[in-house]
């Protein structure tokens, strides 16, 4: 698998990665155990703080690690991983540790014990700051302590997930740069 | 422009649309004003009601827009619309009739108020229908009421923000069907 020479990135500048909207890599961990979930509902919510914010469903174990330790590290898999990441998602870490059986790399965190995913192309370690939402809604609100993203490319070939087994790969990047305010800039 | 003939859509299964992470149009309407705006911070939230989570500066003059009157719609640009989307987020509704400077054409809503944009692929009528987060992170919560979506082609060319002017244009798309288990499509 790729290996990709990553370099920190800040942490008020992970929407160019995030906002696009790809499929990512949730890894945890609790009690000396870890797990990785696939996730497609997320958004950016504040640049600084670096807030994230996502929708975990409480039938997930990753729901109640990430709830637990109050961490969790968001990865950005690129396309060569496309059938990790379908897997990921189709078996449970009740069964499953899923870095042996996805021939995963866990890599430690600088500021929270969560693993990131070395084959991964970026690395957001989180902490949970807002768990208000998770009755009503099971969303978590994260903030970025910490970004570690490749050095090159320039952006990832992501996949982006449409629902019923079907995937919209990344294409080309277009500036508008020159139609933009400087203040929105 | 391209004009899209449309048809209903599931509003559970607007997920196709949304999760990949594609800039939309946000139309309003209040007091016989409307307007558009440009958003990139957004979530799906749930299938059933169809949930969506979206953030929006209270700095927009659409935020007040929507907070007051309940209402908005959630419409999905392509490609071919990428000036208009990046000159509506560049001019606020203050100084500017989004609808006339940018010629774009509002069609009548069938559950809400506020306009469709006809040149859009898809169009999300929405409600209001948790607005206690506003105060504290400017996050709505829409309910989709009424969904529209072109017959063809079956998915759009999105454009996808990375900031500082930057857009990534959705690329080929792949399915993954035969590695899901049944009960996850």
């Amino acid at each position: 698998m790729r290996a990709f020479a990553k370099k920190d990135f800040p942490v008020s500048k992970i929407r160019r990665f995030l906002e696009p909207g790809p499929i990512v890599l949730v890894s945890s961990a609790w009690k000396g155990e870890t797990n990785i979930m696939t996730m497609g509902w997320h958004t950016v919510m504040e640049f600084e703080p670096s807030l994230i914010g996502c929708m975990i469903s409480s039938g997930n174990r990753s729901f109640g690690m990430i709830r637990t330790s109050k961490q969790c590290v968001i990865n950005i898999p690129t396309f060569d991983l496309a059938k990790q990441v379908v897997g990921i998602g189709n078996c449970s870490g009740t069964e499953v540790a899923k870095f042996e059986k996805f021939e995963l790399t866990p890599v430690k965190g600088t500021k929270v014990e969560a693993p990131l995913i070395k084959e991964c192309y970026a690395n957001f370690e989180c902490r949970v700051v807002d768990a208000s939402l998770l009755p009503k809604y099971s969303f978590f609100v994260l903030e970025v302590v910490k970004a570690h993203a490749a050095a090159s490319p320039k952006v990832p070939r992501t996949i982006h997930y449409r629902g019923d087994g079907q995937f919209m790969v990344s294409g080309r990047e277009v500036s508008f740069r020159k139609l933009f305010r400087p203040e929105n800039l």
